[in-house]
Parts: structure tokens; sequence; C-alpha cells
């Protein structure tokens, strides 16, 4: 029977296991898992979640949860045999451990125990004085650090002192002597900064440590990266109590981390990094080059044989690729810790399909083994090979791909600039925690020091973005702005370019290509694309996008925006020339040219869809986004035109709007000037009828854009049936199409009733009609939207995923309103969201029939289609199993009515 | 048993009355009831209102017409004793006839059944072959006009030419052998416009004059005015049928319009003129000048005693004011119509409140009679008095109130400038339907020709707007685009002011005053009053404000927008100062010196609602609002501060927003800079702790405006409650107060409950929340909102009439859930919908607390509530009815339970 405030782990027992993560955290959880099949991790015990709540909510500690602390530790004295504070002292770890992973956002404390006495005893018991003091100076360091909350910097700043009073280049060059002196400096560094003397008594240490890791679930960096990552705040974390093994006891130990798969690429072979004489933190701080995992099966075969079928073990029992930290004491192996291992898309999608082919798990598992979010890091572009950029620095490839931006040196200056709109590339000389915020805003980092298990590189691969650590001919000089690079400098705000694949940093913006998708990518799509029930089309306006959208798997176009036809070469001209026609004739004229134009794209675009779907949306924005806007243009245009240039700016400030986003435009736009839609319809229908000549099959959709009432639909259909009539019947061949409308305002979803009675199809534009329900505009957020982000206002960039109590109440409102009127009424989306994962779920869960997308985003797009449809089916069977669980249990306790077993 | 096709009334019965104005028409109707009761009619038929909708629908006549009318028309010449196309001929008047009264917008066909033979005949049976061709001239042009469509003007010049050829000022000076002549030419006319000869058959002229009826319905001008006045389009129209008296019959004759009381002031004596010699139509067209019902009783004492009685009978009968139309021949009075009359808002409150001293009617009645629409024409400035304007023209007091626009001398230019923004005042020789469009628009019109009964004065009248007609020293030259006065001439676009009390126009611009209201107003808005439950309370920004609002009834202030502060006088510098403020420090100053100016405006405010409530919104608009805007502006601001003028457009530059209207507005000023709020706050807060001192009960309400999620809510309310126990404790003096916000995005209104959970009240302000809700932006709507409402696209401009399928719902989910989350919680709305009476009237339903609207429209908003409050009631007696009857049904169906009667 556990304690219910603590649970013991230790000599092959263990009181919980890996079901008890939301009580034990994942760490504790997975030590206890670890015990109990048979693999050498260290006696220790637990403080669970719960304590931490009832002391964050108390402020105190609940009853009982002392004696449970103190007949744990008895129990661990008993195990190792050691006594806490005595002769043969029990030294501890304490360790924090939530839930959920959250890599460097936790504290903790090392060699636990130690004062003048027991670092002596340590000393004469190891017969390794170097080792006691080097434990004790750590000790000291953290724990006035983490708990005492004494600047880490003034301790390193002590330690280089020593160093460079002793000639040292390493911590490891520092004798027993020089660590005793560091341990009286920095105990006098603490009594100076807090007032107060260092804490000799062990157990004042332990209880001091608790208190440390639950404060520090409240951290302001622990609370940024929940809210970065979707995590609750009433989790808690758990404290993880351990007896110290120790990688610092001389060159036959050391501590290291490994991955039981290549994170990177997902290959299967132990990676990883060992730190010799070394204890935890150093490799992941990355202040020493460590061993590669090769380097440390040469110099420590036996420990390296354990690992090796450690992590052999524990990958066939966990079935997924883990990151293990461990000890290696005098040559003996321990595991401090397994997890499931953070991984790049790539690995992700190779580990996942290989899983399936070893019969580890199955294909609707390994669809759930990939993050959507993280596939698009598969999909961006990669630098372009003809490209010859100039190399400015190389490093190590800490997270694949390639991204463009302005040199930023600081993660204030990164969350500014990126505020302002500009890509940025951050630069630092290693990244900490505190470095977060800036990391979220930057399209790549660079580091100048650090491997590829340092902070940085970790936390980018979590990201998917591009990263370079360990750029050692870099050197970022802050207070200057620039960035150094051999003889020459870089100043913030210059363009550089960053390649995550190959570990280089280039200077300027160097062009990129699109990605070759692997075999595996294609065969877990094909499992994504077995599992999910929501359609996925893409958003795309040319014959180029369509085909990039089909090779991503598309299932049609959801967005045509017509417009962005009339801004390409010279196709501007007619444009402007039929806007400011002052008759009828004129403007027939100016549409007459702009027909053929138009109808050459349609017919590109039906040709690369053939077979599919392709919704074409009518002229979209206000029309004064196409006339000339400087003085020059104006002049240009009045010249080429023969129109008088006085009358060209009257008519450009006639059309000025104070608003535009809620101006003239969209059908409004087709209704005051019919002869527009005119014109595109017959463009496309004189396309669709082309294609069909030429074999192609052609399903056009054509879609009004910003109705507010359904009679504004009624009258554009109108005019789009009597044009479609006219070109079949000139052609002598008919064409079935479709003829529906975006909701992009919030009183066309509250209408949707009405307006289905006149749609064959709904498609919801959630970037306008997120502007609309929250009276935002996109173009002007910047100045406060940011700000709301970061202090919780909102949870989320309502811009990037939906937001679902406000937009998302319409889209469920006008989905069932809409089919209610009009059953089998096809509803899509074609807004950002429908490539944003978490969005995806929820249009899965509303019922829609697609979403449609960026091209690059249709992959990410099935994929969250397929988890949504997965989890749902999940959630489907558990709702059954309990179905029949109920009733198993009410025909138990009714009068059984059929016999037998 | 009436025949379900034609209702017959005549020698006393009838097989209608009032009660079936639904299928006869108010004519009709009207027509049979005062048959009924004795009033001397001409005998007649009635071809009911759903003969027209099945010949609409069908384009045939319903079986059974023919004979019906056949029938009808055999006991109409045993009536009369005359014969249809006889030696003593049966002459018809035909005319429209709709359940709701539309004045001259449907067409009348006098004199029908002449031919050759006929008036011949009649000049005959008559001794008078002056009067026989005169009706016979006036049934050619009449009948070649409405029913063949010929152009009324070829008409009236062939009528003119024989005028000159003899000499004739008048009509009345031509003679029986120049309207025999002129008959040729008409119906010459006819053959060459037509191509066919005059229908000389009268039974042929009868169905061709049915059917000429029953198409006005559909007439361009009908539509429009059905669509202004929100009369349904499925009603259709009756056809009256009537035995023609002559007012043409010589000088013993003549043709008028009464009404029982003066329609422009209400005093309680017969009003109106009287025509000589003439027929109905020569009238209303205003051709010549008639007779004032004074100088009728002279000349025609019998006929007047008659009129006399006769309107006393009707208007005890009818209980309301009545519009009367009669024909005296040959000294006999015969009444050919009677209606409920139009009248002025001033006319309507004293016939109502003298009607309730009268004994005709119920308080509650004569709240209902007041249309609320009309009532703001009471609260219209008049003419300055100490103003001393420079007369342009003298005409006729048609419509009362003063109002001051541009000239414009079309119906075209009058919407064109209008639409532009331009307040105009349409001057014309005459009005006709025609230009009911450009009434529509014009803030006042001024015609040249006319009387009192006139077109343009009853449609004046009508739409409450300042009219001056047979101003007869005016000219238009419509060509020319000038107004010739005497010697001078006005032009298109000149200010001219039209005061409707005096019957006067002035040149340029004259300053008005506000009203003072009558005792029977007082009276009748007590008892609207004591009928509503609506609050009402008035959106005012100053003391003068304030104190207008209460003593137009307001019971406190709904919206104080504190923003219209920072704009008076030299008060923009400081906040201008605030603005660009580089340094915390600086931005403290300036609000520091902002801070007494507010806390004066606060007190005023205060005082002059003593015991009620204000309403303060925090400072919404965008910051660029406040900024300087050209660079003379820009540069004099430079100077003034000694801030660096490039500095200053710099941040002009930042500051400008794509749409300001969804941008760093509303709370998300006061998230972003606290010191904003804090210093609103405080001024109120100290304003209100002053206001107390002095013995003021103060009641403020703090609104947070543009609230999109409840978390910007919690956030200025714990700046708010902070401030509010900063400025309490300093005072030694607390303050009860409420926060609450503007429901004004749909995010709000669908997240209402959430809202709720924070907010002592909510206010929906409804301009904003219909700008978001449609899409639709007030400042550039008008390149296309006036197209969308004159195409019915929407039946009314949202910004006026709210929008009850859209924003109304929000309103309603907002409020329901609110509640739902907030049992008690206090709802108003503060947008221009609060003043508008079917906008009051929704609100109402919904069950908001109060409405809030500007000063001047308080009275209309207490009477749409009252009106809102009794129609409820009405509807709801009237279910209690149903289902007392619905329950004594079943109970007579069902076996009785109980014995006894």
């Amino acid at each position: 029977m556990p304690n219910p405030l603590v649970y013991y782990f230790g000599g092959g027992q263990a009181d919980g296991g890996r079901e008890d993560k939301a009580l034990l955290g994942g760490k504790g959880a997975n030590l206890a898992e670890m015990t109990r099949i048979g693999i050498p991790v260290p006696p220790g015990f637990t403080i669970t979640t719960e304590v931490c709540n009832l002391f964050l909510r108390d402020g105190a500690y609940p009853r009982g949860l002392e004696d449970a602390v103190h007949a744990a530790l008895r129990r661990l004295e008993a195990d190792t045999g050691k006594t806490f504070g005595g002769d043969d002292p029990l030294l501890l770890s304490v360790r924090s451990g939530a839930v959920v992973s959250m890599p460097g956002m936790m504290d903790t404390i090392l060699n636990l125990g130690l004062n003048d006495a027991t670092a002596e005893a340590l000393a004469r018991q190891s017969g390794n004085p170097r080792f006691a003091y080097d434990s004790y100076r750590r000790f000291v360091q953290m724990y006035g650090d983490v708990v005492l909350g004494v600047d880490a910097k003034a301790f390193e700043a002590r330690l280089a002192a020593k160093k460079r009073a002793r000639g040292a280049a390493l911590d490891t060059e520092l004798d027993a002597d020089d660590l005793r002196e560091l341990v009286a400096e920095f105990k006098a560094l603490v009594r100076e900064r807090t007032g107060r003397p260092f804490p000799d008594e062990p157990e004042t240490q332990l209880w001091g440590a608790i208190r440390a890791v639950f404060r520090s679930w409240n951290t302001q960096r622990a609370i940024d990266y929940r809210k970065v990552n979707g995590i609750p705040d009433n989790l808690g974390t758990a404290v993880n109590v351990m007896a110290m093994v120790y990688g610092n006891m001389g060159e036959d130990s050391g501590t290291g981390v490994a991955f039981t798969r290549d994170p990177s690429t997902g290959e299967k072979r132990l990676f990883g990094e060992f730190l010799v004489n070394a204890q935890g933190e150093d490799v992941v701080a990355g202040i020493r080059t460590p061993l590669s995992i090769e380097q440390m099966a040469e110099r420590f075969p036996d420990a390296y044989a354990d690992l090796l079928r450690t992590q052999e073990l524990l990958e066939r029992h966990y079935r997924d690729m883990q990151d293990l930290e461990f000890t290696v004491e005098r040559g003996r192996l321990y595991l401090l810790q397994t997890r499931t291992g953070k991984r790049t898309a790539q690995a992700a999608v190779r580990i996942a399909t290989e899983m399936v082919d070893e019969g580890l798990i199955h294909e609707d598992e390994a669809v759930l083994r990939v993050d959507p979010r993280q596939l698009d890091q598969l999909l961006h572009p990669r630098l372009d090979p003809t490209a010859k950029p100039t190399l400015l620095a190389r490093g190590l490839p800490a997270s694949p791909g390639a991204a463009t931006g302005r040199v930023v040196l600081t993660p204030e200056a990164a969350v500014d600039w990126a505020g302002r709109g500009e890509a940025v590339v951050l630069v630092r000389s290693e990244t900490s925690p505190d470095d977060f915020h800036g990391m979220v805003a930057a399209q790549a980092i660079v580091t100048c020091r650090g491997g590829m298990t340092s902070h940085a590189a970790v936390v980018a691969r979590g990201m998917g973005k591009p990263c370079v650590v360990g750029a050692h001919d870099l050197a970022c000089d802050e207070g200057a702005g620039v960035l150094e690079a051999g003889d020459g400098v870089v100043h913030e705000g210059d363009w550089i370019t960053v390649d995550g694949t190959s570990g280089q940093v280039f200077l300027g913006q160097v062009p990129t290509v699109a990605p070759e998708l692997s075999e595996h990518f294609r065969r877990l799509m094909a499992w994504a694309d077995a599992a999910r029930t929501l359609g996925v089309r893409a958003n795309a306006d040319t014959p180029a996008d369509a085909a990039k959208a089909r090779e991503f798997g598309a299932e049609g176009i959801g967005l045509c925006r017509t417009e962005h036809m009339f801004f390409e070469g010279d196709r501007i001209t007619p444009m402007r020339e039929m806007i400011l026609a002052s008759s009828a004739e004129a403007r027939a004229a100016a549409l007459a040219r702009l027909l053929p134009m138009q109808r050459e794209d349609f017919l590109g675009i039906l040709r690369a869809m053939d077979g599919l779907p392709v919704t074409i949306r009518l002229l979209d924005p206000p029309l004064h986004e196409f006339l000339p806007r400087t003085d020059a243009e104006i002049a240009a245009f009045a010249r080429a035109t023969g129109i008088d240039e006085e009358a060209v700016r009257r008519a450009v400030e006639r059309h000025r709007e104070a608003n535009p986003m809620l101006g003239h435009r969209g059908c409004r736009l087709g209704i005051s000037h019919p002869e527009i839609t005119e014109m595109q319809v017959r463009a496309l229908f004189e396309a669709a009828v082309a294609a069909e000549a030429e074999g192609v099959r052609v399903r056009p959709e054509v879609m009004v854009p910003l109705v507010a009432d359904v009679r504004e639909l009624t009258r554009q259909k109108e005019v789009i049936r009597r044009v479609a009539e006219e070109v079949f019947r000139a052609a002598g061949r008919r064409i079935d199409y479709l003829v529906g409308t975006m909701i992009e305002l919030p009183r066309a979803a509250l209408t949707a009733g009405e307006i289905a009675a006149e749609a064959d199809f709904f498609s919801f534009g959630t970037n306008d009609l997120t502007q609309t329900t929250l009276g935002l505009s996109r173009d002007d957020a910047g100045s406060f939207l940011p700000m709301y982000i970061e202090t919780g206002i909102f949870p989320d960039d309502p811009f990037q995923v939906l937001d679902r109590p406000g937009v998302g109440r319409l889209i469920e409102v006008g989905t069932r309103e809409g089919r209610a009127a009009r059953p089998g009424l096809k509803v899509g989306i074609c807004g950002e969201h429908g490539g944003e994962p978490r969005s995806v779920a929820f249009f899965h869960e509303v019922g829609l029939d697609y979403v449609s997308c960026s091209p690059f985003r249709v992959p990410v797009a099935r994929l969250a289609a397929a988890h949504a449809a997965l989890k749902a089916r999940k959630i489907d069977e558990a709702a059954a199993q309990n179905e029949v669980r109920r009733r198993a249990g009410a025909a138990a306790e009714a009068p059984a009515a059929v016999s037998g077993d």
C-alpha cells in the first residue's frame, strides 16, 4: 500500500509505475517503472504532484509529509547502507518532475547533504578528496543559485578567478584544496548576498530544496513554457529525491545523455554524448565539449555494453524512442532518467514507420506518433543547391531546415523585430531558458557555443526551427550590437541565412528550394489519409501552385483568389482602366482585355486539377488596392493610358477608404459592378468548356465572397447562371458547376439558414471572420496583440489558432443551421487556420467536409485531420467500453436474465 | 351574403364595412361604412384585393368576376336610374384603394363611360354641354395617360395650345365647342401614339381601367413607397367603382378636401380647401388656387352646414381625425372618401390629448395615436428668433420645423448630394410621386406652386420634414441649375434655410434653437412613461448635454464619451504630448495636466445628473485620432511643445492604421496604457467624492469599451478598483459604483456568459456591433449602401434601424447568456438605435433594462418604449382571450363535466 504523499523506489521494487505519471510526474513514474523492470537506477522516492498543489495553495506542506519523508529517508539509508549526514554520507539529488517533460525549465540540486563534516567523510570514504570537494563546490553553487537566489554569475566569476589564479583551463585541473577554498568563498558569497550563513544541516538543505522545486513551478519561464506548449497550470510538479551516484569520481566515471535512435534523422542507432569525470548538468549546459557515444564505446566498453542492452530493453518496454540520462560511477552504469525522446519531424516520421515494420506499433499509432505541428519542418524550403552563398560560420547541425532573417542578438530584440513583422535569426553565445521567448520569435537560432544536446539544440528541434550550435567563429557583442565573424562584423539587422541541416550560416538572403519528401513520409501520410474523414484542399491561385498542392496531396482547390491574377505583369493596366472608366463602353473595353487573360489562368488551373474540384472566388479586395498610389505611379499610369493625371488623382482619392476591410469589397463589388462578375464568370466557364473539350474533367465551384445577406448571393447567382447559360449555349456543351458562398462575416454565420437556401456550399473564411468577430485588424494588431498573447489575455494568436469560443461558435452555428436548412450542404473552411493542427481538430469535431490551406500546409492538415479522427475514435471506443462496463455492471446487479458464464 | 369578389354599397346598405379593410382596402371599407351610417355617398362597388392578387399572380381575372361586375353594374343602374352607355348615361369613377392609404401613388379615372354618344346625351340630360364636354375631355385625358400610357404632358400641351388659341387663362374659360374639339384632338393623339383608336365602348373602358389599377400596384413608385413605409408587397389593392357625381357642373358645384381638425396644429376646427366648378384631381394637383374652407362657408352655406354635420358624425364614429374628400353637385354634398388624416407631430399630440379630454379615447390609446417616428419633428430646432436672416421667398407653411441645406433642383441631385453627406433642400416647381426619393434624401422641401394639400405638403408632413409650398417668387431653371428669385439667382449648391412653420425661405445658413415643448406634449409623455417598462437614458458628454437630456426626460446617462472632452479647446495639446511621450515621466506629466480638466467635466455632469446614474466610458478612439494631421498642424504642434517636428511626423506615421475601426482602440488602449485608465478613473472618483461632499447624490458606472474577452475586463477592473480605493482612502469617503462593459464586438456577445461574471452591467454598442457583424464601415458604406437599400438588398439602413437577424440575434444571445451567468445583470444599449422606434420595440421585446440615445431622441425613445409595451400588452391580452376561447371551445366539444349555463 503506497504512502499517499511519498512513493518509494529501490531494490527492484517501487510503489509506483509509469501509470502514475499524473501523481509522480514523468520522471518519477519512469524511475519507478525502470526500477520495477530491473534497470539499474539509484534508489529514491518521489513526493507527489498533489503535495505540490497543496503547498502552492496553502503555502505550507500537508500534514504527514514530514513523517513520510523521514520514513523514506530511513529506508533509503537502509538500501544504500549510507547515512544522511553521517560518516558514510548519503548524498541526494533533488529534481523536479512534472507530468509533461519540460526540458531545462525546472531546477535540480545535486550532492545535497554535504557540509564540512560530510565532505571530509566523503573524501575519506571515497579515497578521493578532489571528488568530494568538487561535489561540495557544485552543491554549494547550485543550492546558492537555485534555492537561495544568489546570482549564478557571481559563483562563475569566483570559479573563473580561481582557475586563473591556478593557471587552470578546465574545472578538472583544480585540485581538492582549490575546491575546498572555493567552497569557503562560495559560502562567504552566500552570507554576503543573503545575510545568512549557508545551511549546513542536511535536513534543512533537503526541505529548502523541496520548497525550491515546488516554487519553480511558478517561475515566469515555467509559466511561459506551459503557455507555449498548452500545458495546464494546475498539474504541479513532483519532487524526486534520489541517492547520488557520482560521475565525477575520476577518469573511470562520467555522465551522459543518449537517444535510442538518432533524434535528427530517426536512424536506428544509439546517439548521445558522454562527459568524463563530470556531473549531469555539465552535459546539458554545453560547457565542455563531450565525447561522442562512439568514443564512449571505445573508452568505457563495459558500461557501453550495459547501456546498449538497457536502451534496447527500454525501447521495447516503452515502444517508443527514449531519451536517457545516465551516470557511470567507477565503471558502473546507472540510469537516472528515461523519457520519450524529442525528435525532428524527419526523425519522427522515420521512427514511426520503422517501428511499424519492427512490429512495435500499429499504423494508426504511427500516425499519432508524429505531431502535425512539427511536420512543416519537413516541408520547409532548403537552400537552393545552385546558390553560391558566402559562408559566414560553421557549427553543429542541431535542427534541420533553412531559414533567412535579420540578425538579432538578444531575445528582447527578437521579439521586438518580429513584432514589427521582420523575420529574425537569434544569435547568442549560448541560450538558456531565459531566451525562450526570443527563440519563439525567431526563424532560426545560432549559438557560438554548446553541443547537439545543448539547450538551444533541444529547444530548436522541439520547435522545428533551423538551428546551428557551436559556431565558434562567431562572437556576440550585444553592447555594440554586432556579431564578430573573423575579421568582419555583422550588424544587428543584417540578413543572414541558417542551414540547420548542414550546420552552416551564410551572409545575406540565400534562395531556398522546396524539400523532397521521403518514402517514410509517403507511407505515413497514406496511413493518415486512411484514418481521416476530413477532406483537405489547398488555396492556390496559379497553375504552379495548383500542381504543388496536388503533389502535397490536396484533394481540390478550396480557394482560388482571382484578384491575384490582376496584379501580374502588365495586367494591372487594363484593370485600372476598368476601375477608372468613365463610361460603360470604356469599362467594357477594359474588361474585354482582361477576359482572355483570366480565361488562360483558369484553363491552366483546371488542367492542373483534372478531376478535382476547383473553387473560384470572385473578385474580393476593394478596387483601390489596384490603383496607383504614389505620385510617380499616378503619373506613369496617366502617361501609359492617356488619362488626365489630375483625373487619375481624383479617382484615387475618391476610392480611398477609412476602413477598407469593412468597405466596398467582396460581393459588394460584384453587385455594384455586375460587369466584373460577368467577365470573371465568363472567363471561368469558357475555360471550363475549353478544358472539357481537351478531355480534362472539370468541377468548377463559383464562390461569392463577403456575403452578409442571402439577397446578395441571390443577385450574384442570377448573373452567374445567366452567363453560364450564355457560354453553354454558344459552346453547345454544358458543365456541372456549383455556386456557393464564403461565410466570413458574423451576420452570414448568424443567418446561415437563410443563406443555405441559395448556396450549394459554404466555405468559412476564418481570416476575415476572425477580424470581424474580434474587431481586430490583422494589419494593425501588431501594436498590442503580441502583448495580449504575452500576458495571457489571448491564449494564442487568433489568426494562427482558431478562437473557439467566438469564431468557432459562429462556425458551429453556421454549419448546424446551414445543414438544417439544406441537408447535405457541403461545408469547408479556407482561412489560414485550415493548416493549423488544433484548428483542424476543431473543424473535424464540428463536422466540416474539408479544410483548405496553403499547399505547403496540406500534409500538416492531412495529418492533423487523421489525428482528430483517431482521437475521436479512441474517445468513442472509450465511451463504448464504458457503456459495455456500465451494462455489465447493471447486469451483475440486476437478476440474471440469462444463465451461463 | 356578399359576393366573394365584388362588394356593393348604396341606398343606405353595404355588403362590407370598416372591418373589411384587408379585403376592400381602406377606401372601399370606408365607403361601405359611410353608406351604412347614412352619410351621402354615391353608390358603387368594390372589387376585392384578393382579385388583385389573383390577377397579378395569374395574369387573368378569376372566374366569376365578369358576372359579378355585371350584376353590380345592373344594381348601380337601378339605384341611380341611369344606364351605363345609355341615354341618361351612368358615368363611373374607378379608383384604387389599398389597405394602407398611399396618397398620390395610385391612379384614378373619372367620368368613365363617356363616348361621343353618351357625351351628347349627358349634355342633353344636364342641359350643360360645357359640363359634358369638360367631363369628356377630362376622361379622355386621364384614361389616355393612366390606362393607355400616353405622356400626360402631350395632353397638357394640346390643352395649353387650345387656351392660347382662345385667349383663355383658365380651363373654365373654354367653352363646350372648344372642349369637343379638344376631345377629338386628344383621341387623335391617342391613336397616333398607341396606333389604336380610343376605346369607345364603356365596358371596354371599364375593364381597361380595372386592369390599370391592378397593374399600378407594381409601378416602381408604388413599390418604393411601400418600401419606405414598411408596407408588405402582397396586400394588393382593391378597385372602387362608383357612380359619378359632378363638381364641374357649374358655379354651384365644386370639389374639396377637408380635415376634421387642423393637421398642422391639431386645433379642433374644420380645415380644408374647395375648388369651384372642378373635379377632384384639380385640388390635389394644386393647379388652381382653391377657396379656403371659410370662403366655402360663405359661398355654399347649405353644403358647408352639411359638411360640418358630416365631419362631426365621422369623427365620433371613427374616434380619430378624418381626412375627407367631397363633391358638391349643384349644391348637394357627397362624400367620396374618408380616412384617418395625416398630421404633424404637433397636431398628433394635441389631437390625442384633446380626444382624451373629450372622452373619445383612453390615455393608452392616445399614446398609441402618436407615431414615435414623427415625434422628433417637435424636437427639431426652430430658427433662432434673434437671427436676422435675409428673406428669399415666402410661401405656405406646409410642414413645420426649420432646416438648412444646399439647394438642389432635381430628386437625382438630392440623392447624389445627400449620398456625399451633404444636407440638401429640394426645390421644385411642384412635386409628384416621381420626386419621392429626392424628398427622402432632402432635409426640407420647397415648391413654387401648390397648396397645403398638394403632394409636396402631404408627403413632407408625413415624413416630418420642414416644407414650404407655393413660394411663387421662386422659379426653378433645372437646365441652368439655378433658382430664380426676383432679380437674383441662387445656384445649385448654395445654402438656404427653410422655416416650415412660418412658410419662409431664407438665404444662407440661419442659426436655429431648440423647441419648447407644449403642455399637450408633457401630458402625453407622462402617459407614455406610465405605460412603458423600458428605461430611457441619454448619451451626453457635457454638463449642458446632460441638462438637456434630463429636461427631455432621460433617467440617467447611458453613455458619456470621455474622449470628446479631449478635443475641446487647448486640451488637445497635453493629450498629444501624452500620446507622443517618449518617457514614463513625460507621459505622467501630460496626464497630470489632463486630470483636473477631466475631473471638472465629470463634476459638472454628476451635478447635472444628481440622483441619476451616469455611465462613463473609458477612452475609446485610436490615439491617432488625436494627433495632428496636416503638415501645418504638425508644424504648429511642434512649435507649441518644442518637440522636434520630424519626431512628431514619425510618431504620427507610426500611429497610422490600415483599419482604425478594428485597431488599437477601446480597452486595448487602457490595457497597453493603464496610466490613461488610471487618470480617467481617478478624475471620475475624485469628482464623485467632491460632488458627494457638496450634497450631490452620485451613481457612477464605469464602462470598459470594446471588450472581446473577459480577461480584458478583468485587467481593466483591477486598475479601476485599485484607483477607486486610493481615492476613497485619501478622501475618507466611499462611493458606490459599478463596473461594466460595452458589448460591441460579436465575440463579446458570443462569450457574454463569461464576461457577465466580471461585469455589473452590459451596454450593447450597436453602432460598432453593426459595423463588425455586417463587416460594414459606416464611413465607407456610402459608395454602395444607398444602392443596397434602394434595390431592396437591405430593407433599411442597418445603422438607423437595428438589423434583427444579425445584430439583434447577438443582442438576444448576449442578454440571455449574460443573465443566465449573472441573474439580474443590468443590460442596456447605447448605440444610435436607442432612439429609433422599431429598434426600441426590439429592445423592449428582448427585455433590456434601458436604451440610451441622443438627448433630442429621448422623447422618441420614451414614446416608442410605451408603444412597445402597450402593443405587447395588447398581444398578451389577445393571447389570453384566445386561450379563453380555446378552452371554451374545448369545453363545448367535450362532454359537459359541469352542468348549468
